[in-house]
């Protein structure tokens, strides 16, 4: 199994986290976004969108982070992506938030900030204030420890990396306890590992 | 089983659509947007996101339109959301899809166009023209007559609104002959429905 990667991508870290949570040896394939290998030709053939990750499993090519953690989930990863219809779409949502609300607010306003993308700073950290303040409020009034189930799922894994990585967007955490305290269960996981802007 | 509904929304639309196309009975819950019903305290009390549609079903309350699809293609519908790891992921890709580009593209443009949100035009058609571009060329490219498998999965229902609404926000789909190929496939499909917009 290949993982074509980019360190500092948080989409990247969400696969690597959960390969590493599940304890699965993978072979990594660095990608250089710098020199903009992403949209070279033979990449291009690997994955028409141009993005990173990409996860490669025989003939199988997947190109989107979510449906990368389907896949691992459902292969190795049993209730990580539940089985049963209620439990499954309880998770899906989250999926959902990470591609969007997620990937508008906190991700947009760090590739201004940090990559120097040209994307609208202020709405992009307005946007995630917004989705921030959702899931605190989520997170303070459901009986649960987790954002889907009474139990860690890809939802947490989808979630997590961009919300960690806010400060990076000029997004700063210090007023969302209950989303720093479930950043801290998921450091506290057997197998996390770190990334830049992410550590224990 | 109770979905709470805008007409006019293509996210609405496509949960009445799969509800159709699986023959399930249901209420419909009109919810009335221009006013800003979805931003009460009794609507933010069902889904504090402030957004249609949302399912209910018993006791489980579900607020995303990919997690809707999920769960009903699972408790109802069988093959519309594969069971193995290879073909979920595969389908999981567009529903991120669905949740991302076409909710950046697309769907951002109409919501300008038709309903004066305040959201950047030209970005959002630049973005729907990139989209439609990518699913054009796979839709020529795959062997398969639908997006993710050789059959039709939530995939195609999670993507198809809001391109077929693209016109509605200033992005024509002349120039993309499989994709529109591709819409009158799932307009043949047995109990397909119609919205304001689209028509078979």
């Amino acid at each position: 199994m290949k993982l074509y990667d980019l360190e500092l991508s948080g989409n990247c870290y969400k696969v690597r986290l959960f390969l590493s949570l599940l304890d699965i040896k993978y072979e990594l394939v660095p990608v250089d976004f710098m020199s903009g290998e992403h949209k070279s030709p033979e990449f291009l053939q690997l994955n028409p969108w141009g993005e990173i990750p990409v996860l490669e499993d025989g003939d199988l090519i997947l190109r989107d982070s979510q449906a990368i953690l389907v896949y691992l989930a459902r292969k190795y990863g049993g209730d990580w992506f539940p089985n049963d219809a209620k439990n499954m779409a309880l998770v899906t949502q989250w999926l959902s938030t990470a591609a969007n609300e997620i990937a508008r607010g906190p991700n947009d306003a760090r590739l201004n900030k940090k990559f120097g993308f040209a994307i609208n700073l202020d709405a992009a950290q307005q946007k995630a204030e917004s989705i921030l303040n959702l899931i605190e409020k989520h997170l303070t009034t459901t009986k649960n420890q987790w954002l889907a189930l009474d139990y860690p799922t890809i939802a947490d894994i989808a979630c997590f990396p961009y919300i960690a990585l806010a400060p990076e967007g000029g997004v700063m955490l210090d007023k969302y306890p209950a989303i720093n305290q479930w950043c801290d269960r998921i450091k506290k996981l057997p197998n996390f590992i770190e990334m830049p802007g992410i550590s224990k």
